[in-house]
């Protein structure tokens, strides 16, 4: 059996080297467009910006691989076209074509970045291949000392850093009024805030149009010199020579497969960042280009070949980044998402410390939980803050893989030792509140229904301290600490009450007390915190429009 | 309604305040008997050694917990006599009797510390309460300059590292042969290591009999003088006056109640480490004292009295400890219990970075997984490492939860930038390894079956390179590297062949290609690493018995 392998990086090096474990006796040839096989993608920004200091780290050797499995690996080889009737390959490679045979054809040729229309007036590279990064490097070597990074996703954010760490003055264009688009607005506040803490100038609202006369232009007009332009715009499915072949594309236009990985020919197997995958929360076809299902499903390619197949899982996205310090990790639907899709979902927002707040090193998490309102299943999670975000949601997507619903994340045996978690780990607590929705225990309002709320006559209590509340309140807020409430909630309307504190624990109690004493009262969820971090990416709508 | 509770830290003030949330109208008396309720048990050992600086920042506010919550707290109020008939307690406080009447009754009053005789010669203290740090803060600060700590579990490690840390000379004595029960000796070899390094007298074999003279005495007589003497020998549930009043112990002496927290009394409920807990793998009775079930249980008892209960879900008894930066986690059963059980199981030993060998800060973890031979489940696992072993514990313990088996953990979709993981997570591999051990691609040997098999003829082939072999090899090992496996395989013997490498990777390899050559080879779960860790953990058996 002859299998040949188009791309050497995450999906086929997976692909290639667990066949050979499953079996000594296949061919097994591997054409790489690039110089480099399986080489560590996510950390070329942290080359660029010297945290990752022997370039040769982020390299495997080829030779070596060869050896150990037995691989014919050939790099700087380009597939132009597949016979699929003759079951042939056209190669090329230095200039000259040849073609190739095979028993199976594997495809896992990634991603293309999309890239801006620029006139070579000052270096444009994107950041996905070891070349692109030696581009960056030479350029930021040879002196420049300003960046323009075009896209507010993963890769932008990572080189716009390590940029910074490299001394330039970096101005990042996002689209729209936040970055990370798998953020609802609210959660990309502290993102914001990092980058700009760290100098950053982060433009919203103004798509860049092209890089012109040594500058990037944004719609409208306005011009950003640099001396260097990170396109990170975004990527596209590398479906060529798929698609010339007649192999069947998705909607999306990944290339599209069976849960076993199989294209519409039954020859031809393909995975990673070209193909399109089944999205856990509604069955539809999506494109995530994540490493992690990349390595997954070309390892499973192998067992599919080596007739050991498994159905591959739908992907429910789990992506994690960090950013100045502040890691940002999700997974799932945003509300955003859930709501333009009229799927029945209840919100939460927490803000817990990631561990025991009496011993050193405490930090807030922020926690958003998307969670359908009639399975009680989680449909997404986001994430922010400085230590332990990976950990919870890591956690979370093994709850959803495992079928347990949100109140029961309550239930949790999760490690404790106050280094590490609370008694009450964040997940837990996530588990109560979703429990408390779910039963009516509780009763919330989100910060984008609040100003309705407002404008129709309910009144908001503020129930933190007195100097919380002179430190910075809501407008429109009364003030009634909840330790007070007992006593002075005669005060109060009997009903349409939203009552909130800092972070939305000591709300709750609150809602639940005036409720007991016969108001009606929900709690603003996330309290003021939430309600400011929504607030800070509001304004870039507003500076963006004006 | 009048409902009391006793014992006023973590159970019993998790019943308090969600039975108020849930209840403005009881009645609710907390009686504590001793002088803090709700104070920070876990935290204890570092503020003897001043990681925690300010001690208020263990305790909390009685007086603001009574105020929000409505309760009526008492401490030092002992509860000395339950009359079941007439609902009413007996309850001392300052030398004088009184009586207090109940409709519902909750005990959580926790675990006693075992007391080792004492003759009064040195400060004796155990770490449970607040008085206890109290007393070994004043001993330390009065200038003591050594201490023996009795007991190799949670308190008695934390307690050892926190004293170094004060600049004590610190003896550690340890039952049997390792430190930490919950781990299987190979396992505890790190924890050993750590500690020795940092200087702790540790002493294998021999239990303390008492303390006498100014000194710990241990079985054999031999004395360890010491100006100060921690008691950590091991606690038991505290189920008097409980017991007394005829209600139900289970066989663990803990008291029995059901999975909503019942006690054989109707109006008696309990949690905490005062009660028996169902164990998740057998479903047997269990004591596990762990702060995260106290708190949840505490809590589930309010939802009870409210008329919401909930069933509890068995204690798979999650817990982690950390000891001079090395993190120690743990779940479920043992491999030596399940072997005493008779349970059929399956083994596999990792030993992967916590995070992409190329980012900076790569440090290794070595994680044990115990899984059902027939249904695939995880019955334990065991984790050490710097970093991401708290991660990697509670992904399990979700998986558990969620039915997971051991096989699909290859499928989690969990967080990856390099700084967290890997595009396959230690979590993934586990799950691959557990799939190729299930399917029977891969066979393995486990360290305590190698002596075994070389007496009876069984080779074993060393497959790291000639400079690994030269560092350190197992007696009677031969060194062909896997990448001349090919060429050499005619070398080796066509059955009855144990192949090994330093972790267990190139090893499996190694025994795939060997097997498909056309011989019979396993491989050594784990590799020289877990084998090295094993012998070490053995040699204070040795040393104990010489």
């Amino acid at each position: 059996m002859r299998v040949v392998i188009v791309g050497g990086v995450a999906a086929g090096m997976s692909a290639a080297t667990r066949l050979r474990r499953l079996d000594e006796t296949a061919e097994i040839l591997v054409l790489e467009a690039g110089e480099h096989v399986s080489f560590a993608n996510c950390g070329l920004p942290y080359h660029v910006g010297g945290v990752i200091p022997e370039r040769a780290a982020l390299l495997r050797d080829a030779d070596g691989l060869a050896r150990r499995f037995r691989l014919d690996i050939r790099t700087r080889h380009r597939v132009t076209a597949i016979d699929r009737e003759a079951k042939r390959l056209r190669v090329e490679a230095d200039g000259t074509a040849s073609e190739e045979r095979y028993d199976v054809l594997v495809l896992a040729q990634g991603a293309e970045p999309d890239a801006l229309p620029a006139d070579g007036s000052v270096p444009v590279h994107a950041l996905r291949s070891v070349d692109d990064m030696d581009g960056i490097v030479r350029v930021v070597e040879s002196g420049a000392r300003s960046a323009v990074v075009v896209g507010g996703g993963y890769i932008g954010l990572e080189t716009a850093e390590n940029l910074v760490r490299r001394g330039l003055a970096v101005a990042l264009v996002a689209r729209g009024d936040q970055v990370l688009h798998t953020l609802d607005p609210e959660m990309a506040a502290p993102v914001h805030r990092v980058l700009q803490d760290a100098g950053v100038d982060l433009r919203f609202g103004a798509a860049a149009t092209g890089v012109v006369d040594g500058a990037v232009v944004l719609e409208g007009g306005e011009r950003l010199p640099a001396d260097l332009v990170v396109d990170a715009t975004g990527v596209a499915p590398r479906s060529e020579p798929a698609h010339a072949a007649g192999l069947e594309l998705g909607p999306t236009g990944g290339i599209a497969v069976d849960a076993r990985h199989r294209t519409s020919d039954p020859a031809i197997l393909a995975a990673g960042d070209a193909v399109e995958k089944r999205d856990a929360v509604d069955g539809g076809p999506v494109l995530v280009a994540l490493a992690g299902l990349a390595n997954r499903h070309g390892r499973s390619i192998a067992d599919v070949i080596a007739g050991e197949p498994e159905d591959a899982a739908p992907a429910i996205g789990t992506a994690i980044v960090q950013v100045f310090g502040l890691a940002v990790a999700t997974l799932g639907w945003t509300e955003r998402r859930l709501l333009a899709a009229g799927r029945a979902h209840r919100v939460l927002h927490t803000h817990p410390a990631q561990h025991a707040g009496y011993y050193p090193g405490a930090t807030p998490l922020s926690i958003k939980l998307l969670v359908d309102a009639e399975t009680d299943q989680v449909l997404g999670a986001q994430i922010t803050g400085r230590d332990g975000v990976d950990k919870r949601i890591d956690v979370l997507a093994t709850a959803i893989a495992g079928g347990i619903p949100a109140s029961a994340l309550s239930r949790l045996e999760l490690a404790y030792a106050p280094q590490f978690g609370s008694a009450k780990d964040p997940v837990n607590l996530l588990g109560y509140v979703a429990g408390n929705l779910a039963s009516g225990a509780a009763a919330t309002v989100q910060w984008h229904e609040l100003p309705g709320l407002q404008r129709s006559g309910w009144t908001l209590v503020d129930v933190r301290t007195p100097q919380e509340f002179a430190a910075g309140a809501i407008p429109g807020a009364v003030n009634v600490p909840l330790d007070d409430l007992r006593e002075r909630h005669g005060e109060l309307p009997a009903e349409r009450l939203v009552v909130h504190c800092q972070v939305g624990q000591r709300g709750a109690t609150a809602a639940r007390l005036l409720n007991q004493l016969g108001h009606a009262a929900a709690n603003l969820d996330g309290g003021y915190r939430t309600w400011r971090d929504a607030e800070a990416t509001r304004r870039h709508e507003t500076e963006a429009a004006a």
